[in-house]
């Protein structure tokens, strides 16, 4: 029997950064559960009804993905998933820093284990918040999102 | 005659990487004060009063620690304790970057003098906001912070 | 013909580091241009209006230095000044992360070239929002900002 | 079927760090190969057999856990190994720079995937060379390393 | 009359990397100058005059790039050379803060002011010792180095 | 009674850099003792004896300060120097994170604390290796080191 890995995050939206990861993930583990957080700190600028369904849309040529809406203790979503495995993207040192300061509280809470993979090169540069900020002012943000993606976050903005 | 020690910070609330912190600040100084800010820009969980109280109640034990609140610019309530000296805890590159923008700010407008301590490896990814989420949303964190803490927590949450 | 160099920020309000970089820039490239960011995501201590006054009061003795204001993004603004190069400081590891972020999103959007200065030691670690605070709880700016805008900090913020 | 994670490096000498890692590796994937580098840059201070047989040792109760010593590509032991998949631990944030351009040349010559781990707080200092020069220096490194480890290192630096 | 930007390093070998900055820099200045430093303090695999005739070889398509071999100061290279700017990439944080005293060394030296580009994400994870690392190990370097190089570094190495 | 500070080093030479760290520290502690360490790991340019004569020439007017060589451990030396406490620059990240490692090394070994003081912005890009590099390429150094290890330098590297 091989390993669950959740990969979760806030997905507000998914970019093709996210989808580099879930993608290499579903390649090593027997499956791959998506956790996106229901209520983050900030207010998200889509409802995480439409965040799992932009992750299904861009995820249906991965049998091994399922995505989940979640909220309260990701640990506790873990153990609910029947996994102790985290699995996450890391792309800069100010990201590193965070994340092994979230990574070492998971484990001390419930064993939890985080497995971090790197970002590719190519979407390095990438997050949610810069993608909504160039869509925000006009930009064209086709080469950082799948297609679907764009087309709500142009309706959202009032720019379709 | 030896030197005070000011030990600055928001502590909303005090955990025990804070106390790591301070134990072996009042190994090394005559006296240390712990200086409590009213009035951060982000609204705290607990009140200053509030927040003065645990840590009096947590360093019972050191007799050199005393516990104050201040607000207004810390070099000046520094001038009032007394001292030239800051003493604080650095976890992490990112803490390192900002407290050393403080530290010569502080510097310069008075010729306060910072220095810093390594927090504890067992500590090194502990942070009051961390522990505040981690009980927001149902977690234990009995190891993280002193029973009197976890207590006001649950309390303050209303999940005692 | 040389090149237009583009600094862009938001200048809230323009310190001596910023004028650190701006002076440099001017004295390597033939026309330095700098861009007043409308409308930041956080709420401005001071309008467009009046932070492009005080950098125009700031740098009337280098007279290949012109001051805009700006709304939109960076790289459509920077092709209206009829340039395709973007100036700017960096100061420690967490600016570099973020702006290393901007200047491949800015190259992938339009193929703008970021050239970073690294700014001088003595200014390395003054911010604007470090100088509204320090002003804010009554410290002397004196040092860090030109005469003119600590006068229009101590005025707006009552305390001339 | 599950998978195997190659925990590659050059153990010159394995420390509690180490073990760590690769007990927590021993958790979560069907077998661990460690993988030790036969002649890295630096000369080591233990041969290669040794650095085995020390490793041997220290994951006795450790049943899907087995050591082999190899030279060239790692990519290419990896292939050997029957594996696509690398574990190795982060400390800080310079291990962490290097190791993510290691990370994405392994995955560019060869798909290669790492995964990291961070190493727990408690040995988020430790690494062999400092563990080498506190010995060498007559420091006792007893809480460092397993008893096999320090014996030899006392007797290899002529301290026994 | 526009800036000349001098590009130094050792280049033993160039790699795509150093290309990718090499072009950028030719497109935005005048003139482009590569320095190569003839004695780094590490043996070089590549004599001075190897490393310039691969350097030539792969710029002959960018008519204001010139190759030239340099020893001694930079600052002083950079005067004989008619210019003040520097021009350098920056790859990761460890980079960032080697090159940040070196720009600030140069500039207390001599004024000599210099540019950081941010390389391509592509090419991020990219050093000259890494590509030599691989190449002798028997990988291939064939995407990441001009066709010229890859053979010169296998001819160097016994394995052409 | 009041503490004495143990500043270690190799000091090969002392710079102004050191030298702030060192007045600073004066001014704070009853006694600073500036420890020599006699043999660093890589062969330095100036004898112990001279880097200590050099020291001792540059810390004249500062009574409470003393220099003494010293090899093995740190901490050890620390002991026969009776304090608990090491005083130390910080300049940047990568300092920083080596630092930190040191410092949770000799707490665990000894119980020794570091306090790590912040480099003067106007010396933060300053390094031994920087000098020696500039004053062997025929770089003038009189604005980083005092008068007399610029002299010394100069004989050393047949300058003068």
């Amino acid at each position: 029997m091989g390993l669950t890995a959740l990969c979760p995050g806030t997905f507000d939206p998914v970019t093709n950064g996210h989808l580099d990861i879930i993608g290499r993930a579903a390649l090593r583990f027997e499956k791959v559960v998506v956790g996106v957080l229901e209520n983050p700190g900030k207010q998200p600028l889509f409802e995480a009804e439409e965040r799992v369904s932009m992750l299904k849309e861009a995820t249906t040529d991965l049998p091994n993905v399922s995505i989940e809406a979640f909220s309260g203790l990701l640990v506790e979503f873990a153990q609910r998933m029947g996994t102790g495995v985290i699995v996450k993207g890391l792309r800069a040192v100010t990201d590193f820093e965070y994340e092994i300061q979230m990574a070492q509280m998971n484990h001390l809470l419930a064993g939890t284990e985080t497995l971090f993979m790197t970002t590719s090169p190519t979407w390095s540069f990438l997050s949610s918040s810069l993608v909504k900020e160039v869509a925000r002012l006009g930009g064209d943000v086709g080469e950082l999102v799948p297609a679907g993606v764009r087309d709500r976050l142009l309706e959202r903005l009032g720019r379709a």
